[in-house]
């Protein structure tokens, strides 16, 4: 499948740069008044997007997170090799359902249904993230420190959302919290960082 | 949230790039002629399209504008950390708003509904815009000179969007002279630079 | 064309991550839950939007192996010049319209048709991609170790989906299953590469 | 309008780099067969399609040789200051107008006046290019070498856009052999390059 030389991370940065500043961007398409308005009506034009403002705040705040981690874990990796690459597209792949979780959501933000793959894709991505940081520190790519921390954080986050996208057949609203509190927590300080921040 | 190491501002003006780049060319998709047109109605049809053509023409110039700012303002920092990168997503966020307030109101340059949430969304972005250099500032991560003059600017800016904004209940055609003002005193030369220019 | 000297792979590399990255990315946006749903259609248009994810995963893998590809060619290239970069931009055209094919095949899996001019697309992607290859063997430009093995890939892609496209009037399902030996055989590990992965 | 110290071309490059390969990517998006097709009518619903297709493929390749002209020019460039960023910006603007005329143009083959606007956007950013590389010349940064010859094909390309948009007004088929000519000029080999090709 592929070369095995150690190569530099450069060109897997800027793709994955790439990717996700267009996926953060395109959910914007979304968004649009496109009904006639009057004094009137416009308001409730405006309401009605509401949803899809919410999803689309969601959604950017989520991936931007996963960009910085991304950003974190990649500023720390020297050398990448194939494997690393596919662990990468693998995480941009699930990364890239997003918009369609954060349209689908956003039209029917009470249907069980849209609740639970909005849920599904973020816990994939999830998922995704943590193989390719094991992966990372399996092979040796990063240092050890504070990896720990990272990691529960990780774990938490898959948990979060997957028990969110299975309650959300009972109730959306239970879902929609766990799935706020993703964001919520990874911007909580913790010590290890505020030590020498 | 994340690792607190001095860390290249590689990354973040790539992604930047990335996104403003993305966000000042999908406003063009807003501009088609898709209806049926004969030789006597195609210059009505390019005619209705005018408010989105002036509407993008502002959009464009004045993401331009912010383009330039951020690439000075990135080519005198030599390295950032987490706060950089999330005062940076934060001014990435309130640009994305802009395709859509440029839509909003290339479709209803009348109302002023459109007109104050398109005032508003430059207003954020200026904000945003100040409280990154402010950081940077604040932080010693660049140096002083002509700072004083660059920040009257950033809040004359703010205050220009914000006045534009709230005037537009009354008369959205002042507002759009004040909008206007902003890109246009960019373009005015001023002495600190044309010195060394 | 134009200037000769030897320049470096750097700008070519980034506008290619580029093209590559929204085209890979600009196909979720076929990915749509338009209709009002209830409880009882919601899967039914998930199933109905079910060849468009097929197809979607489908092109994104083979994109993807593209991009690997690519990224491993380039890699190895130190210097540019005109033709290389027309090869590349020849490569670029091509993988333009596999958006097209994708949505177009996303829409009517079964007409043979549409599984005939995704073939195609695919064919002239694998063609331009062992052209550049070619060239940059025949230059120098790349070292020659282990180019019989990849090449020899590219030649039973190239067949794998000509044949495709010519079955296609056949049987599409024969077609498909054409279609979908390319990326597994990329990820067949294969000797040359293991012993030093 | 801004600082002037020298300033390396990545950014400018990066940013042209990130806006070009959108503009030359979303053109894609208008090819879509959307209508029901059965055995008998795909092969006229694709047809239906050529008038886009060939103005895409007209577009792609004009948008490949302006990219590849202005990786040569910046290749000479050192290093930048706002004036140059603002040319360049301009430029851009003017090349964000092509997926709109070729939109346009696509649908609306015949119609002189879309021949016209088509003509014309190319015809401002054949003006724009030339005005970056005579202000790169006038300030010296760039070599002068075969300078000359660059600047007759760019006065070449300027005059054939200009002649076309108002000859569309008469016959659009002139009009299109003239906007043709511009691509294959390029193309032609010339003795400067070829020497020390």
């Amino acid at each position: 499948m592929s070369s095995s030389e150690n190569i530099t991370t450069a060109r897997i940065e800027a793709f994955s740069d790439g990717v996700i500043a267009i996926l953060i961007t395109i959910m914007v398409f979304d968004l649009k008044v496109d009904e006639p308005i009057t004094t009137k009506n416009v308001w409730q034009a405006l309401l009605k997007l509401s949803p899809k403002f919410v999803s689309y705040i969601i959604s950017f705040l989520t991936m931007a997170i996963m960009w910085v981690n991304h950003h974190h874990l990649f500023h720390q990796i020297k050398h990448t090799n194939s494997k690393l690459l596919w662990y990468s597209i693998n995480l941009l792949f699930w990364m890239s359902l997003i918009p369609f979780a954060t349209n689908f959501i956003g039209q029917h933000p009470f249907a069980w249904q849209a609740c639970f793959v909005y849920g599904m894709v973020f816990f994939m991505c999830a998922i995704s993230f943590t193989l390719l940081r094991i992966y990372a520190i399996k092979k040796d790519l990063i240092q050890n420190t504070g990896i720990g921390k990272i990691l529960i954080k990780n774990y938490f986050a898959i948990a979060a959302y997957l028990l969110g996208a299975c309650i959300s057949v009972i109730s959306v609203y239970i879902a929609y919290i766990l799935y706020i509190t993703v964001p919520i927590m990874y911007f909580l300080p913790d010590k290890h960082y505020q030590t020498n921040n």
